[in-house]
């Protein structure tokens, strides 16, 4: 028997779209002679469809693209993720199910038991979880299908669930295990999954296929490897990363593979093309294909720069340099080097007449109250409009280039150098920020090397320096690691041995700044605890504020 | 036996203030004679905690409040909701539930089983649902405890769920019910309520009583209305809107209750009132006192600084006139009479001199391209600075002054009149705009007539009206009223004789604006469906778009 995996870039929403690339790789199944194709989890509709499941409409385009898809499945069975209606009143309206079909129709559908709601997850809003299982018998062999998370709680020690839909399937005896997944990426998941993969096959001694998605949906990035394992869990094959890929595997191969195929980890390098296919995304998905960013001299809008350069090509992102009275010669000189070095269009607009113009109107009102934030805001607010203007002229797309230490701490304007309608590097720590800048120019220098030693400083004040208000980048991601991505309590992080006061001023910043991150741009999310959709907190809390 | 029924404004994870509140009450209570004193849902953490409910820390906090309640409860039983945990590793590691205290103990706790998983609530993120049901014996009476949804399900009718868990109590006889709630406002809300409660008490015929939250929680408005019904249903009492009230009852009295009492339910009575206390306590609870907003002359902001003066004293909120070459007298006009009939402190900043600094920048990359939306957002955008300037040189926040339906279609400019740090009336239909209006005027013309009468417009570009654009907001609203707040499908809309292609630009509209609304502030929800956390779309989606 032969399988064809189809690891794809879907599109939410863009049923005609889905369908007809999932009809390609059909008919390409076909001429490698598969028996069966396999795409992945909601693969008609895309992942995450979010409140569209509201719409009936929605669900009815889900429906004709299942029927165009059994319509094909002549000589070959499809494999595919979709919704379904529950048909009974009790629970939810919609299941999340993978369909077999066969013969022009739907043989079987398998509904989705564990329904992920943590994180940026939230299926349990939409669907009603399978309370039954069945396997589907196929040219004499019997498939255990399954829906992504179903195989993450083996031997029921997952403790969010309570079922293990396998242990229930096994009982019919399948032949091998089929998953369509859209697991999303972050840089430790890959490993997990490969983890799991093999654990299930331990458990079951039976062969899986494991289909994931591959893409961008806005903030929200699905890295592929998908996996073909051996019933004792050697991995005959893993699909690449942030590309698609269709392959065609001999059952019996698959069975009897001895030697493993895994790909690289190194954690920069993955941040690095997950950014790079996340702006992809966003701009071909939305019909982009321009970008415009401020340009300032320091590390984060270089990396910015150089990661939009290598997604959208050099000449269709235009720099804007911009600078202040504060700005030093350095600053300009290392940013002009950079855009040069890209081969990316640039201009220079100073800011000082129009900050005059603001000082002028705002002066009899602030009489003679200090130079404060204030005045920095207003800077980077005249810089914010530049760029919006160049962009609404021009029709380009203003990229964000806060990194995530300053949206943890709120060291950024809002509606300043937090403007910009996709956040590039704001799941990556400072630190990595710098790791990423080395990565970059690891074969030639790309961003100057000024850019990269230099300390840290928003300039928009005589001799600023980052320094000056906060921490060191290195103790201050740490700690901000610990409380983001592992919620750790604050006793906790100074129990690591990490200064008490510097702790809970830091955990303070981040809660009182989440007024700031409700209005950032949506964040490209590299990390397993990214600012935006999977990370909820109140504003008005008073909580470690 | 005598019951009071505390019905107060918590702050979410200000356990130490909300512990200090219950305290008093229960003081209050004793006072009274009480037997029991009742709180409501999740009121030792305030409603909704969100991700906090990730802090081992703050569940602790909950148990420490608890702690501190029981020690108080002598003599007096203590009814109220807090977290707890989940003994066994199997499902999530937190409850939602009711503690019955008692003696200085916890005499007996029942968690939540229906958990909202909907609109602006995610409770299957953090909670498990209960599987068991008892009820609490106490000076001779049978208690039945409920938390907040679990009274939803009457009969196992309610299509989300397929458990009811008070047919589940029923078999211990219980004499009466306790709900403990966090039931935020919509302007039909009260009604469901009232119904919801007569319901059970028509299945059990046995007394309820329904405590539920009061106050604001940055969006989500809770209104009060606590009821305290009969076995019959009827409706012995309804406690306030919008604002605390404890109060004693007799159950006696409660069971022989004959007459109903109700509060009158205006619809756009109650949006204003409900808008003024989520202003209020936003501000009360960030510990903010003062406001600043632009004002244009136009009906939304004049709206939105009558309610800014009646939540926090005119003297509080500062306007800020900022007319462009493109303004009318009569805007100017109408605006200055506004902020005097008010009594608010008011500047006057002309914009040209910033917009001409702006344009002189530009030139040399602009050319000879004609006037576009670019020039009108760099007036809206100036002013967002303006705006943004004083506020931090002065402390206050920024209020936004957009409109539901403006917001809807994207007819307004990104860091520019999007500011703020509040969306007042961001779900209040332009339609409904007028009619707070008028009843703002209703004991004398607050906001001028002009304002009302005249047509709305940008006042971005010459003899620019809203009209030119957008179709008129009697047919805008209810199209969008239809798409957002019922979930039709375009032709089910099309299909109640609205002009077809008309229905198709306005939800592309709607569903291309995502972008927009992800990065506009919170908006104080009144209607069923509002932006922001309760409706949650995909940005990069291709969908009616």
């Amino acid at each position: 028997m032969k399988i064809t995996v189809a690891q794809l870039n879907y599109h939410i929403g863009n049923f005609k779209g889905n369908t007809a690339k999932m009809l390609d790789a059909v008919q390409r199944a076909k001429e490698d002679g598969a028996d069966i194709v396999c795409f992945s989890e909601l693969a008609t509709c895309g992942y995450p469809p979010r409140d569209f499941l509201e719409f009936d409409d929605f669900i009815c385009l889900g429906e004709e693209s299942i029927a165009a898809l059994a319509e094909a499945a002549q000589g070959i069975a499809i494999v595919v993720g979709s919704v379904s209606h529950n048909p009974v009143p009790e629970g939810k309206d919609l299941y999340n199910s993978v369909y077999f079909l066969e013969d022009g129709k739907i043989k079987f559908i398998q509904h989705k038991s564990l329904l992920p709601t943590y994180d940026i997850f939230d299926e349990y809003r939409y669907f009603e979880p399978a309370h039954e299982w069945g396997i589907v018998e196929y040219k004499g062999k019997k498939i255990a299908l399954t829906v992504c998370e179903d195989i993450w709680n083996i031997g029921n020690e997952n403790p969010l669930y309570k079922i293990c839909p396998l242990d229930n399937m096994m009982k019919y005896e399948p032949d091998f295990i089929l998953n369509v997944s859209a697991s999303p990426f972050d840089t430790d998941h890959a490993e997990s999954r490969i983890n799991i993969v093999k654990a299930n096959c331990d458990r079951y001694k039976i062969p899986m296929i494991y289909v994931n998605h591959v893409g961008a949906q806005t903030e929200v990035l699905f890295d592929g490897g998908s996996l073909i394992a051996s019933g004792d869990g050697t991995i005959h094959d893993e699909l690449p990363y942030f590309e698609e890929c269709i392959k065609t595997y001999e059952l019996a191969d698959i069975e009897s593979a001895t030697t493993e195929n895994f790909q690289k980890k190194d954690k920069i390098a993955l941040i690095h093309d997950g950014i790079i296919m996340g702006i992809k995304d966003y701009f071909g998905k939305l019909g982009f294909t321009k970008a415009i960013l401020g340009l300032s001299g320091g590390i984060d809008s270089a990396v910015t720069i150089a990661l939009a350069a290598r997604a959208l090509g050099a000449e269709n992102v235009h720099a804007l340099l911009m600078p202040s009275q504060y700005s030093s010669d350095h600053s300009i000189d290392d940013a002009v080097a950079l855009a040069e070095n890209l081969g990316c269009p640039y201009d220079i607009i100073p800011i000082k007449g129009i900050y005059d113009a603001f000082m002028d109107q705002l002066a009899p009102k602030f009489g003679d109250l200090p130079f404060n934030v204030t005045e920095e805001n207003i800077q980077a607010r005249a810089r914010g409009v530049l760029n919006m203007a160049m962009s609404n002229k021009f029709g380009n797309i203003l990229l964000n280039t806060s990194n995530k230490s300053e949206m943890a701490v709120g060291y950024g304007t809002l509606y300043g150098d937090m403007c910009g309608g996709l956040s590039v590097i704001g799941d990556v720590y400072k630190s990595d920020v710098f790791r990423l800048a080395e990565y970059i120019n690891k074969d030639g220098e790309v961003i100057p090397m000024n850019t990269i030693t230099k300390p840290p400083s928003a300039e928009l004040r005589p001799n600023q320096k980052d320094s000056d208000s906060l921490p060191d980048y290195d103790i201050l991601d740490e700690i901000l690691y610990q409380y983001i991505e592992r919620t750790q309590d604050p006793q906790d992080i100074i129990a690591m041995g990490y200064d008490a006061k510097l702790v809970k001023r830091i955990l303070r910043l981040v809660n009182i700044n989440e007024f700031k991150r409700y209005q950032t741009a949506p964040v490209l999310r590299v990390s397993s605890k990214a600012f935006g959709m999977g990370r909820r907190m109140p504003i008005v809390g008073k909580y470690l504020s």
